[in-house]
């Protein structure tokens, strides 16, 4: 018996000889409705997917190779079993994913030397959905946050901050989501998504130590820019970014917790992410 | 302001003047040390990552091409930034990753299919890693799950159950892991590894409604197997199985929570997984 369980053994009839009597009537009295003991810490609540699937469908950078799950068996097998499995081949940074560190930031952490704490807690979502339906090359400001706050009270230390732009609605259809279907370097140059503006993620990481940033567009940095500044302010401070988020309008503005769980890839610069909300629910 | 908003209004000051008078003379008197409103749900815990690393390192299936991390950019690039990105090739089933029910079972659920609630909640640590040390064919039986119940209590309904065979211990030394180092056809002839007797499965569906089973192995199934009956046994019924997990010997026999989310691959049979533990801490 470890000693790090954290049941305490003095709330439950721990007595061999109680125990077992207590199962053998628990499973001759309660079979079909057996008793459960109060074992998730998890608040009562509602879980929210905020990732895309991936798939041939899936937006990537104009610059890669689009994603494929390549079929090997679908088939009954001589063994007398059915069977099914796929090979993947796919860049890091296509469909919902993170940013590690060193993505933008020479020497820094890879994906998988990211600590989980990082991943893992409160989160505010900032909805900017109205700007950037006026403006698809809008940048979130700070005055954007300010305004947020003065609303809903100041970001917490150590939060998640989840960029509603409303762009995550577009998904997949890439001419509106990304503001062209070219390919190559030609795409590069039409892209037209809303970003966070490099002043405003200097504040996130300076006033408001926030553990990480994730947004519904491609990049956190929007369509326009060409030196990344937004990505290096927040990747070379070891804030994570989250990028092609799916649909945040179904969150709170705050007062859920976010579980960011990337693929544990040895040196990766990023890679597949899934994320989910946990919004409590009253009870 | 949507109405979903789990932070009660009348909790906070929310007229505005008070909002902004509160923000001013947060930002003057306590810049360094901001006040913190209770934003997150989850308990106070220690997080357990129990994912292995993805890379050429990570063990497959005898029968499967190894990992390929190909690196893309490592570099100062022209417009002024460093920039880093990787493609990636792998099998789905290969590392630390989730066997989706269509694996083993035609027209089940795909792994972007599986319900997220299946994949959170209370756990449960079995461990039979004495067993597993002095046979490694060892199949966990429905006495050693009776034997857990009589030491700890009834294993809650809809409970993720993990099985801690202590073979995590032994990643990545693939012939101690998997008992060769053989590949193709021949290396599926030479495995060795503990897993789950389908009679167990059976018990776990049936009496107990697990919501998944996990296991430090490499196949939910021993190594010996042909015919994967514990799979089928447990893919059938919609229970998911998280395979190659890692160490398990750190968790608590039970009073935690597991969080397993896997790469979200449209009509995945199975696919990369990232793995945690939320157990809780005594405050």
């Amino acid at each position: 018996m470890k000693s790090e369980s954290v049941f305490q053994r003095d709330r439950y009839p721990t007595g061999l000889m109680l125990g077992l009597g207590m199962y053998a009537m628990m499973s001759v009295a309660c079979a079909e409705h057996p008793p459960q003991p109060p074992f998730s810490a998890l608040p009562q609540s509602r879980l929210v997917d905020l990732t895309h699937p991936f798939g041939s469908e899936t937006i990537v950078w104009p610059t890669e190779q689009d994603i494929k799950v390549i079929v090997q068996h679908a088939e009954d097998m001589p063994g007398g079993y059915y069977y099914a499995s796929n090979r993947l081949e796919l860049p890091e940074h296509g469909g919902t994913h993170m940013d590690a560190p060193i993505h933008f930031a020479r020497g820094t952490q890879t994906l998988d030397q990211i600590p989980i704490d990082r991943l893992v807690g409160g989160a505010v979502r900032i909805d900017v959905a109205d700007q950037c339906a006026n403006d698809r090359d809008y940048r979130v400001e700070i005055r954007d946050l300010e305004r947020w706050e003065s609303r809903h009270g100041r970001i917490p230390v150590h939060a998640i901050v989840l960029l509603d732009t409303g762009f995550g609605r577009l998904w997949p259809a890439r001419q509106q989501y990304l503001g062209t279907e070219l390919r190559g370097a030609e795409g590069v140059d039409a892209l037209h998504f809303p970003g966070l503006h490099p002043d405003a993620a200097v504040w996130l990481v300076r006033e408001r130590q926030v553990k990480a940033v994730g947004i519904d567009t491609a990049s956190i940095d929007y369509g326009r820019s060409t030196k990344f500044e937004t990505h290096v302010a927040l990747l070379s401070h070891n804030v994570p970014v989250f990028e092609n988020l799916a649909d945040l309008s179904g969150l709170p503005n705050h007062g859920f917790d976010v579980i960011a769980l990337p693929m544990k890839i040895a040196g990766g610069t990023g890679g597949p992410l899934r994320i989910i909300a946990i919004v409590p629910e009253p009870r």
